[in-house]
């Protein structure tokens, strides 16, 4: 295997879901990592909600004794260091269920769109720090890509979305996806935005030799 | 605050608890990381089963569904990019309480010794793969590093050892340090071997600003 630059390698499987701040932290560079590489990137919604509550069986994040509020801390300065904007967000109430619905029948027209879908719902949290919950709401951003506003409205309350989010989301599981953002490069799962150094690190080289100081 | 090498900064606090694979991994990089920003090392036992278990009241690692097949697939791979060897270890009835209390009664004699100690003892159970568990077992380290064993063997049991290992997890806690290892460096914390990257970046720089592409 190599990941050598200009190579026709495989696509970087990135997975996330837009109600965690790391994944838009991720969400914003993944496409500009995976270019300089000459990758392309498959975006793949899954739900935290499913992956560490009920399969892991996590408490949330913001409910982690400690963890809540080494994150709190750890967010705004990780973005700082990635050199994007960010607003901190409670999320009470807010999911993601009719954005990663939407997104996945944007994909099945129009992978690229959907893409720049994703991006802009995870930017409508964590910078404009807007509520992302509602069909109307994920329908509306969709429209403002170009897409048609009343099949995403459709779309995301469907049947047919609804079913192909829970195939997709224990898809995931079935590779061992559990947090977010993982990327899965050739096979390598790579899970969090502080790894974003040894998912480059795949990239070049292709494998987990000491080329350089990598840490 | 400023992180500028050679300066007179303040100590690095490592959290370490010897059970942890990635812990001997840090263990193995954090002085040579602050020897480069002339710091020195504080080591500090922390235990993770009170903090995770008792205090965030998650299971243990290898027995987190997804998580746990994930970190045995990316221990190895994170020792190799490091360059450091590395056994995987079942863990089964292993415990790091005399190691930890035999540590602080060292290091209230000679610190640098502890922490040649602690290095040690994590090397027992991530190089060797050998229990680190008895406090016989524990004395003979210690003893190898020239101190005296019986002493070594007396305080690992001691009510004096048990009660400073208390306060010092209590300590950690009190910090808000939950996973192994944790650095705090001039206040801030950071989570992970992962995150060297991150550790160096405020050594070199005392600030979270994107000064180069860091991740």
């Amino acid at each position: 295997m190599s990941g050598v630059a200009g190579s026709a390698g495989s696509p970087i499987e990135f997975y996330f879901d837009p109600i965690s701040p790391y994944g838009y932290i991720a969400s914003t560079q993944v496409e500009a990592i995976a270019a300089r590489y000459g990758r392309k990137v498959d975006w793949k919604p899954v739900l935290l909600g499913i992956t560490v509550m009920k399969v892991m069986g996590l408490p949330p994040l913001p409910q982690t004794p400690l963890k809540k509020d080494y994150v709190a801390r750890d967010v705004p300065r990780m973005a700082r260091l990635v050199g994007v904007p960010l607003v901190m967000h409670g999320l009470k109430g807010i999911n993601s269920l009719a954005a990663c619905r939407a997104f996945l029948w944007l994909k099945a027209k129009d992978p690229v769109l959907a893409s720049r879908f994703a991006a802009r719902i995870c930017a409508r949290l964590w910078v404009e720090g807007k509520d992302i919950t509602a069909a109307s709401v994920v329908a509306d951003e969709a429209a403002a890509l170009g897409a048609d506003r009343g099949a995403v409205l459709a779309a995301a309350e469907s049947t047919e979305m609804k079913d192909a989010l829970k195939a997709e989301v224990e898809a995931a599981i079935a590779k061992g996806v559990f947090g977010v953002p993982t990327f899965i490069v050739d096979g390598e799962p790579i899970w969090g935005v502080d790894r974003l150094w040894m998912l480059e690190h795949w990239l070049e080289h292709g494998d987990w030799e000491p080329h350089r100081q990598v840490l």
